[in-house]
C-alpha cells in the first residue's frame, strides 16, 4: 500500500444554518479544503462522502452524484459511504484506500449534515436509524436513553460520579470557547451542567451533544505526491474499523465499546505505535458518559479511571492527553456525518501547529476516535506531522 | 494493485418478500455467497454493503453495523455505501479497492432493498431522492418523466420507435421467464407491452422495471488467493465510476448518458479490451429506453443505432451481444440496492458456465452496468472467466 497524506482541510462554521442548505455547506467545506491545499478542482481523481440520514432529513438520496455536480467535479467518481455517526470516518477510511490501493491519487473527502430544519421530535426520530430501530428505538428507548443505561453501569461498577460526566462537558465547552468553528463558544462551569434539565438519569441536557448543521473535508494525495503541494503534509499512518451489535442488550459489556477497543488496538498495531505516543485525540463524546468510555478504551487510561482523569484535568488543554481541544462534539457540535471529517481537520490543524487560541505544545502524533450510533461502528485513525 | 476474483455468489429470489424483513434477505443472501465460495464467516475480513434508503424505506440506517451483527461476523468492519440505484455497484467497487490496495483479503459484499412494505407512492417519493430532489421530483417531474424525455428525444434525434422500446422488454421478459430468480417469469408479447397503460408518454407500464425486495451477494479474494476456494474464479479485470449533473435539464445531452460512457471508455482501457470483447452484458435497464441508451453508450452499437438493434433481436441470448441474460431489471426485478451486486452475480454464473436454461455460449467475457438515478452515477465492471 502506498503511503497517505493530509495536504488540505477545511470545514463550515458549525451551528444553525437556517439561511444555507446541504448543498451549500458541502460547497463551503470543499472548497476550503481545496483552497487550504492550493489545488483546482480539476486536480481531484475521486471523492467520497459522509452523511447520515440526508434521505430523512432532506429527502436527498445519491448524495456522490449531487455533490460531484455542485463541486464542479464532474465526471469524477464521488461515493456516499454511511456508518450512522461515524459516515465522516468511513468516507477518509475509504479516501484513504483508494490513494493506498494506487486507484486514485488526489482524493477529497467530505463529511456533512443539515439537520435544524426538522422538529427536534422528528430528528431524534431519524436518529435513531443508528441504533437497533426494530429492537431498540421503536419499542421506545431513546439514544441518550441508552447512554444512560451505559453511564449508570460505569457509575456501579467502578464509582464513577456525575460530577466526573460534568467534568468532560466542562473541558470541552473551555476548549470549544476557543474554537470560532464551534457551536457552542461559551464556557460552562460544573454546576451549570450539574443543575441542567435532567434527560435520562443521569444524563442531563448538558452531557448531551446538540443538533448541528455543518460540513467538513480534507483532501488526500499519496505521501511522494503530497510535499509538491504543502510543506507540512499530515500523514495518515494507521485507519481501523471494527464493528459490535447494533443493540446494547447483546453486548458483552456496557461500560465499553468493543468496536473501539478492537478498532483502537487495530490502529495501534498499523502504527507500531502505543496509546502513551499519543500527544491528543478527538473522541466521540456524544454524551460525556462516551467521553469516559472512549479514553478507557483507546488505552489512555485503565478501564474504570477515565471518570478521575478526566475530574482531575488529565484530558485538558494542557493534562497529559489533551482530548477533544475542537471542543468535541459537545461544544464544536454534531452534525453527524461531519464529525469524523471535522475530527480529522482539528487533528491536522493541531499537528501543522495552527490550531490558535488551543494549540497543543509538540503535537506530532494525533488520533481519531468516531463511533456509530451506540457501538455497532467504531473507526480510529492515527495521523502523524 | 493486486489482482481481484469473485469467489463466491448468490442471490435471494427477486420480488414481493411480505413474510421477510430486510435482515432476513440479507442474510438469506450473504449466507449463500459463502456458501458457494465454501468458506465460513470467520474467513472474512471485511464488506461493503449497498441500499439506497433504508432510512426512508424501514426507518433504519446504520445498515453496516447492523449487518455485521445479524450475519455473524462480528467485529469485522462492515461499511454501506450509497449512489441511488447504483449503490450496489459502488459497493463491489469498494470491495475492489479494499481487496486490491491490500487493506484486506476476503471481502464479502451486499446489495439489498425491502421496498414493498410501503405504498407504491410512498415508494416512489423516497426514489425521487435519486434525482434532483430540490429541482425535479418535488417541482412534479417523476422518475418515468424523466426517462420519457430521455425517449422522446431519441425518437426524435434517431428515429427510435416504440416498438424498438417494447422489443427491449419483450426480449427481458423472454431471459427472466428462464431465471428462477426473477420477479416476473413470465413471456409478453409485443403488443401486450404496446398495448399497456401509458405511464408517461410514451413509456407504458410494461417499458417499466418493478418496485421488489431483494438481496444479493459475492465474495472477493486476491486472485492468487482465489483458487485455493474455487476452481473457477471469476477475476475483475475493470472497475470504473463516472458522474454527471444530477438533474436532467443541466445535461449537455438527452440521448446518451456521459457518466456511463466516460465509466465505460475507462473500464475498456483499465481492461484492455474494447466493446467487441465483450461476450455479454448485464445492463440497468430501469425504462426500456435506458437499455437502448445503455447498449449506445457501451459501444456495443453506434448512436442511434440501439433500438433498430434491439428489434432485431441482436441482444437476445443468441443475439450478437446478449443483454441482461436475467432477466435484467424489468424482468428480475429491480431492489434498488441490490441491482448492481445481482448483475456481477448473474455474469458470476454466465462465465462459470452455469446460468441453467439461460446460458451463453463460449462466455468469457462480461460487463455489468449500473446507474444511478437519470445518469448522476454510472459503474461499469468488466469480468473474466
Amino acid at each position: 500500500m502506498r503511503r497517505v497524506g493530509i495536504i488540505g482541510a477545511g470545514m463550515t462554521n458549525f451551528g444553525e444554518h437556517w439561511e444555507e442548505g446541504f448543498r451549500d455547506l458541502v460547497v463551503d467545506a470543499g472548497l476550503k479544503a481545496l483552497t487550504d491545499a492550493g489545488i483546482s478542482g480539476d486536480r481531484i481523481d475521486a471523492g467520497y462522502i459522509g452523511t447520515m440520514a440526508s434521505g430523512s432529513l432532506i429527502g436527498q438520496e445519491h448524495i456522490g452524484g449531487l455533490l460531484a455536480d455542485y463541486m464542479g467535479l464532474n465526471p469524477i467518481p464521488i461515493t456516499r459511504v454511511e456508518g450512522a455517526c461515524a459516515s465522516g470516518s468511513l468516507a477518509l477510511r475509504q479516501g484513504f484506500m483508494a490513494v493506498a490501493s494506487g486507484m486514485h491519487d488526489i482524493v477529497v473527502v467530505g463529511g456533512v449534515e443539515k439537520m435544524t430544519d426538522l422538529s427536534v421530535n422528528a430528528v431524534s426520530d431519524i436518529l435513531g436509524g443508528a441504533g437497533d430501530q426494530e429492537w431498540e428505538l421503536f419499542l421506545g428507548a431513546t439514544f441518550p436513553g441508552i447512554y444512560a443505561l451505559m453511564a449508570r453501569r460505569h457509575m456501579q461498577e467502578f464509582g464513577t460520579t456525575e460530577e466526573m460526566l460534568a467534568s468532560a462537558a466542562v473541558k470541552n465547552h473551555y476548549n470549544g470557547a476557543r474554537n470560532k468553528y464551534a457551536q457552542f463558544q461559551r464556557e460552562l462551569t460544573m454546576e451549570q451542567v450539574l443543575t441542567s434539565k435532567m434527560i435520562a438519569d443521569p444524563l442531563k441536557i448538558l452531557d448531551c451533544s446538540p443538533i448541528t448543521d455543518g460540513a467538513a473535508g480534507i483532501v488526500l494525495a499519496p505521501m511522494d505526491m503530497a510535499e509538491s503541494f504543502t510543506k507540512k503534509p499530515i500523514e495518515i499512518i494507521a485507519s481501523a474499523q471494527a464493528s459490535d451489535t447494533i443493540a446494547l442488550h447483546s453486548r458483552q459489556t456496557l461500560t465499553g465499546l468493543k468496536a473501539a477497543e478492537i478498532a483502537a488496538k487495530t490502529a495501534y498495531k498499523m502504527a507500531n505505535l502505543s496509546p502513551k505516543d499519543i500527544n491528543l485525540a478527538e473522541v466521540h463524546d456524544c454524551f460525556t458518559i462516551a467521553e469516559i468510555i472512549a479514553i478507557e478504551d483507546l488505552g489512555f487510561f485503565p478501564k474504570g479511571e477515565g471518570g478521575p482523569a478526566s475530574l482531575e484535568g488529565k484530558t485538558k488543554l494542557d493534562g497529559e492527553i489533551p482530548i477533544n481541544t475542537s471542543g468535541g462534539l459537545k461544544a464544536c457540535g454534531h452534525p453527524v456525518g461531519a464529525t469524523g471529517v471535522k475530527q480529522a481537520v482539528e487533528i491536522t490543524w493541531q499537528l501543522r501547529g495552527i490550531a490558535e487560541g488551543r494549540q497543543i505544545k509538540d503535537a506530532n502524533i494525533g488520533l481519531s476516535h468516531n463511533v456509530g450510533g451506540s457501538g455497532a461502528t467504531a473507526v480510529v485513525h492515527i495521523y502523524k506531522a
